[in-house]
């Protein structure tokens, strides 16, 4: 499963360097898995309010060039599921005026059911994903 | 009731002007509130599992000077009530280096009860307060 | 001079009690008014390569309700010039679902020039913004 | 070299969940590394007057239990020099109050001089490191 979304840099995302602060890529990684999960399957918010939670247990990035401020990004975001119990999600942050790769990573998930507990990716996602 | 508190400027609150970012300043502005509360009475979140809440209805700041990555912040803070329903904070940030007063500001707040409705602010910090 | 721009509340920009972090809506402000001002004139990026800086010295929010995760936003900005030396923003923060005003502020800022000292408000912006 | 500094979570880092939102971790992890190469060797900050800096090129970070708001937290930072051109910081992320180990994650940076390109860990780090 893949998708693209499009966001600007804000002032707020930048540091002293004049670029954006190295953490603030994972908060764009978030929109992406965000838009991507909306518009393939249904929103992140309609599974909160099922009882369902997806918090991340492993985040990694590798910077290759700073993103400024106002600048137009692409982030990329791919979903993959290696297991029965782990969601994968593959970013592409790029930027959109000269098409260069400021920075990739990924996150991996687990599913969190009404209990809290961790639960398999349900049937209906999965489907979507290997379809 | 009166209290002061230092903290370190992080990289990550400020931006390209190389300054900390404006909304940055109500982040210290809670800083200051919480460990006021915790030495002069208890913490915050001794005070959520009762189930009190203590949202923020308005807020504000001037800026006189900006502070820079590394500074070292006093933050001091003020609280009084005006009223049987408002918590009025106010704060001043200085710069421990040179004594100079970076910014000012306060927030107001209401008490909301385990129903989620406004309840007045409980008798044993109005005693505090007016002591 | 006024605009209107329409975003989504980020998890990051959430806070434990589940609304948006108070601190957020003027991470919000700023978003309105980088577009309203690319929009009527251009960039603040260019402006800031032209090497001026528009450093808020004042700010202020009221809070009516709190955002959500995901609640899609609408900010509204007016901008007016009170004296030759003052930008006035206004802002309004709607819920585009239903139209609720969540909160409402202002921000000031004034002009730095390349020396870094205040500067007035360029002749081409104050005929946009008196026009 | 290793060192430990300890924080408090702020509400400004958790989000709708309860818990600190998983990018925050990154700036744990920048006031680890900010405060070791303090107490061993100098401030960040004089680096960056000396015409330093030491972006990020990697981070990577394994959750394992969630921080809450107020909790104190112990940040365990460790650098090593894996080669005449990187920085490697290893973090723990661990909460004070029961001793869990919350996260861990490591940061890899290089040099840049003043031409903004990459230059050798200066002598007098690598001798601290190595000792």
């Amino acid at each position: 499963m893949e998708d693209s979304t499009s966001l600007r840099v804000r002032y707020a995302e930048t540091d002293a360097m004049g670029w954006v602060y190295y953490a603030n890529y994972f908060t764009y990684f978030e929109v992406g898995r965000t838009e991507m999960i909306r518009r393939s399957w249904r929103s992140y918010s309609d599974l909160e309010h099922e009882g369902y939670r997806l918090p991340v247990i492993e985040s990694h990035c590798r910077y290759f060039h700073g993103a400024r401020y106002d600048d137009q990004l692409d982030i990329q975001t791919r979903l993959t599921l290696p297991t029965a119990l782990r969601l994968h999600f593959e970013y592409r942050v790029v930027r959109v005026n000269d098409g260069k790769l400021l920075a990739e990573g990924f996150t991996v998930h687990c599913f969190l059911g009404e209990s809290g507990k961790p639960v398999p990716v349900p049937a209906e996602l999965r489907m979507l994903v290997t379809a």
